[in-house]
């Protein structure tokens, strides 16, 4: 699912990602941000576009008053900074009526701003009505929401209101001093101002939390709660061997770790197997650990079997919102040790400014790397085994719809349009019996120009681009099945592919290629292997301006941290070394925009494992090379054989006939896909 | 001359060079540390070697009684951390005994210290009598000397003196404050207490300044002067865009930057044409700039021409020892503006610690990365031709020499020892009429095993080893001449490789080709190019633990920043984007130790120049590739050609060809050369 992915993450937690040099200039930082979590939009629940915002502005301004404040923030966050945040917390396009996935609402007394970027301007202009001023960030001179609201203090001192559940600490923390520099103060009404005035806002989803299958999770809760407890009576924060004091505990907020830790999976989301909770570890005595679950009743229900095995943990469960008040408490806290520093909560830092201050920041030690997204990014065997599963049947269905697609355009000349095509797909994979009931992520089908945008929404209203047989023709889509979460990209063409068209193609191939092929030391990061992707694109002057890939969870979310091919992916705001067991996309693109244009991106996921070299495994200095777990075909039609060297020849050549291998099996009773694996 | 440049820097800088990911092992980056200016120690003026530090340390220790100090540093430093200090800088060296580059020394009450890596364990073992306790910094648990110095403290209060123009601020600053946390002190004797007891301490060089000629220069000073003057009038550190205080000044006190901005040279060091110096400049009224040079008179005698032409150019001279006075005085500032802030003196993160502090740290703004560092990279046309003609003269020598060595060794059959071969070199170097009477750093001249040490020291002393006709010979040797700095590395064998020194050699080339060929947008780093080098050599599990390539002066320093394929080079704190006519090296390399051991590298420099691609030069983000300077054949006869596929091989066959139209012209009178470089 593209850049979208390694960038989107950073973005959502508020961690501004480091553009990679290469896209460094100012059209191109714009570009990058451009292809950020542009998915939440597309969420079943997104709400219908608001016209008019006068009746809710004018609420909200009467609450502002009640509360004193002159400025009220409004961003597109939950409380969690999950990349699909539920239908009930889209607070932002309620009061604004802008729908676009991100972007910040800033209400004053006589006026009401919305802060977005690049991608989002078209939208936004047709969106806001005229109460609203659209601040188009990226673009010269334009401050962002936090820049503007220091600037407007310089001029006349204000008082901000905001949720502080809903920003992280890392993003409002200098806000809040830079304003008190400018004799401007932030106030937390106890309410969330929207909410009280939303009357028909949704209500949360009632989804129930279920146990994910240990067959599929590999590691029992109680052994990953251990481990947590045994990292916090040893060391510190990654390479830092200091320990933290006595009675020190974990604050998990991330709902993919809190889902990871308990082995447990719920329905709370569009796309992402998650549900709201927060999770606090703290070590006992004997090695054992103390762990308390904050979570609604109505999602773990006090008599469910799932309740029965997480209390079964000797997890203590309590009231979603009981959280804040126990971390006020200090109830966190275990006795420390005689004469020894004060225990500390030790959170990742994206964790939110509501937390941070219910503790107290001296009582807080924040993580730039969170130990529990490494560990959870380092696959086990049977996550593994549940990935490879899950793409071989995913390859198979894949295939089955390949072929049905281009028989219906190519043989027998239907028009299909975007949308019909990716529908087919996406019916095909809950045939499956693994399937988990979502996709991971909004499909992107998508036909000439529609393919220049790596975040395309194809629409379903009707107005999706027949598929033409000019340009190339781009699907990106995935399913959560139980033993696996898909992302994949194939690019193709259903008549005569121009010139340039292959040319850009085979480069792409070549930067993919280039990755599934490396081989390196441990301790090396994504970031180090990037150029590589981009190397032969370069030699003609091409470029993408996204990551060339993401980590990816295991029946969790497409887009997980820390590792990725950027400086820093995930929740992690420093880069983390590539180590065996992590699961990570290679997705080069080339985007011609405008008229005539086009997109290719090729996906495949690859596992880091250990490498045999020439010289061996290298002993200490363990080499490690990528696994392919994708199983789909690469297009050959779209290759220029001329740009090609023998050994990237030969990689294409086995790839497909290795492909063929694995998913013959599956779908022998499918004589037209049998066809049209055999052509590839 | 390898990595040991791209680190060395950053070293003598104290900046601790971060170790490429791929290094990141314990036993890697002991050995990246293994390769840091380890030339220092081969300068002519080592003093000899001290067998019994008694008496030195009895004298030091009665005046460390006399200041009240418990402890007395004694870094390796100069006040400039100069990459090759003087003899009369080489304090530790003569307070110690031990003569190695790197190390510093404690002196207690009652024991004596030597900190240094792993390269100098064997040496300072050797060379230190019992009156030192040796700490094999990069070996578990032991601490470097500010820690150490922490850690004593810890124990029992100290107090610790200095010489604070010897320390960079940002080495000592955090030492300070944590020995004030642990009651103990700093104090700064006003005279360096080594120097007072070093009675046959060497004079300082007389070599006087002579003027750098404005067609090699390009420039002329009082434009480089006017820049930093409107600098400091326009904007702070780069893409920061805030304005310095009116009055503000620039402390230059690298003295590269100096000679650069001044066009001066210098004779004071071995290798580089530098001199002792500090310069201090400030904005005047209409775009006009005020500077005073602080230098020795005995080097800028008051009559000198070259004295007639500083003064020419509106430079105050005073002499070198007032810089401190000035500094304190703040006679530096110039009049503030009407109620804005007050000046600052803007000086690289490099300073010393006694200049910071002089102007006392809240008047002084660091520069992670000196803009007059970046211009300087930046070569001009002048110095472009200059260089270009530098490398193909110099091109000329090496391959008369390579033929008369071959001549010797091959078809003469007689026994050439390393020694003797760097003298023939520099012999034919000297003969160039450009010639600056120096080379630019001690030759690498090695065989067999003495060649997998990319810091090997080949010895005067008649030990030198024969070259060998079974393991490949290593040349690594560069010449200053007025028009250029030379730094080439090239690796032949006289005898049949084996399989393995093939394979090795091969893909060390397809390295060396494939940073050659990179094409990439403005805004790129070294550092994302680096894999680029090491992915040919990983595939087969080879590595090198140090860096790929450093930039390099124009008749300056061999090593010069802020480019590099690391982190960060040079002065610079952060890493530097290449960009148009910047010069860097390019030198992957393979050592294998021990016996039968053998090293690898080929090295040739680059300017970065626009590249022309498929889609052209891209307007706004511009493209840029490496244009080569070095005119010297790669040798043949190492390349396994199975190994290389068929673009490495036309890029080969072309580089030999090209090198041989550009040297022709210069050697048709040698008859061995001209047959040599045909062979070629």
């Amino acid at each position: 699912m593209s850049c979208l992915g390694a960038l989107s993450h950073l973005v959502r937690r508020r961690a501004a990602p480091p553009a990679p040099a290469s896209c460094a200039s100012a059209s191109t930082s714009t570009l990058v941000s451009a292809y950020t979590s542009e998915k939440a939009s597309l969420a079943p629940s997104a709400p219908p576009r608001v016209r008019d915002t006068g009746a809710q502005l004018a609420a909200l301004r009467k609450l502002m008053d009640e509360e004193g404040v002159t400025a009220y923030l409004v961003p597109s966050e939950d409380a969690h900074g999950s990349e699909y945040v539920a239908s009930e917390d889209e607070r932002r396009a309620f009061i604004s009526g802008f729908t676009g996935s991100t972007g910040t609402a800033v209400v004053c007394a006589d006026s009401a701003h919305l802060f977005t970027d690049g991608r989002y301007f078209v939208q936004a202009e047709e969106q806001l009505d005229d109460s609203w001023t659209l601040h188009k960030v990226g673009e010269p001179g334009v401050l962002d929401w936090s820049d503007w609201l220091v600037g407007q203090a310089e001029d006349k001192p204000l008082t901000l209101g905001l949720d502080a559940r809903l920003s992280s600490y890392t993003a409002v923390g200098p806000l809040v001093k830079a304003l008190a520099d400018r004799n401007s103060a932030v106030h937390y009404p106890t309410r969330n101002l929207v909410d009280v005035c939303w009357h028909a806002r949704p209500p949360p989803s009632l989804a129930p939390i279920y146990a994910h299958d240990i067959k599929y999770a590999g590691v029992a809760a109680d052994e990953k709660l251990a481990r947590v407890a045994a990292w916090l009576g040893k060391r510190g924060s990654a390479g830092n061997a200091k320990t933290w004091p006595k009675g020190s505990a974990y604050f998990v907020s991330e709902l993919d770790e809190v889902a990871w830790l308990l082995n447990l999976r719920g329905g709370s989301f569009a796309f992402t197997p998650l549900f709201p909770a927060y999770l606090v570890i703290a070590a006992s005595e004997g090695g054992k650990y103390r762990a308390t679950l904050f979570v609604s009743p109505l999602l773990l229900l006090p008599s469910s079997k799932t309740r029965k095995y997480v209390e079964g943990l000797d997890v203590e469960v309590r009231e979603y919102d009981d959280v804040f008040r126990f971390l006020r408490s200090g109830e966190w806290k275990g006795a420390p040790a005689e004469g020894s520093d004060l225990p500390k909560l030790v959170m990742s830092s994206t964790a939110s400014f509501a937390a941070v201050n219910a503790v107290g920041e001296e009582n807080v030690a924040l993580q730039p790397l969170s130990p529990i997204a490494t560990w959870k990014a380092r696959k086990n065997a049977a996550e593994l085994a549940g990935m490879h599963a899950a793409y071989r049947r995913d390859g198979a269905a894949w295939v089955r719809w390949a072929a049905w697609l281009e028989e219906a355009i190519v043989h027998k000349g239907k028009a299909i349009d975007e949308w019909t095509a990716a529908k087919e797909l996406h019916r095909l994979r809950t045939q499956d019996p693994l399937y988990a009931g979502t996709d991971a992520y909004p499909s992107i089908s998508a036909s000439g120009e529609d393919a220049a945008l790596p975040h395309f929404e194809t629409p379903e209203d009707g107005t999706a681009r027949i598929i033409d047989r000019e340009t190339p023709y781009l699907m990106d889509a995935g399913g959560q099945y139980y033993d696996g979460t898909i992302d994949t990209t194939r690019t193709t063409h259903f008549g005569k592919p121009s010139a340039e068209q292959k040319r850009a193609y085979t480069r792409v191939l070549q930067g993919h290629i280039a990755i599934a092929e490396a081989v390196f030391p441990m301790g090396t990061t994504g970031a180090q292997l990037d150029v590589l992707a981009r190397n032969k694109l370069w030699q003609d002057g091409y470029n993408y301006m996204h990551g060339t890939g993401h980590g990816i969870g295991a029946f969790s979310q497409v887009h997980e941290g820390p590792q990725g091919f950027g400086r820093a992916s995930g929740a992690a705001m420093v880069p983390a070394p590539l180590d065996e067991g992590m699961c990570i996309s290679d997705e080069p693109g080339h985007y011609e925009a405008g008229k005539g244009g086009f997109g290719i991106r090729i996906e495949s996921i690859f596992a880091v494992a250990k490498a045999h070299t020439h010289r061996g495994f290298g002993g200490a200095d363990r080499w490690l090379r990528f696994e392919r777990i994708t199983q789909v075909p690469i297009d050959r039609r779209l290759v220029d054989h001329k740009l090609l060297n023998s050994d990237e020849l030969r990689w294409l050549t086995h790839h497909n006939e290795s492909v063929r291998r694995a998913l013959l099996p599956l779908i022998k009773h499918d004589r037209r896909a049998v066809k049209y694996l055999q052509k590839q």
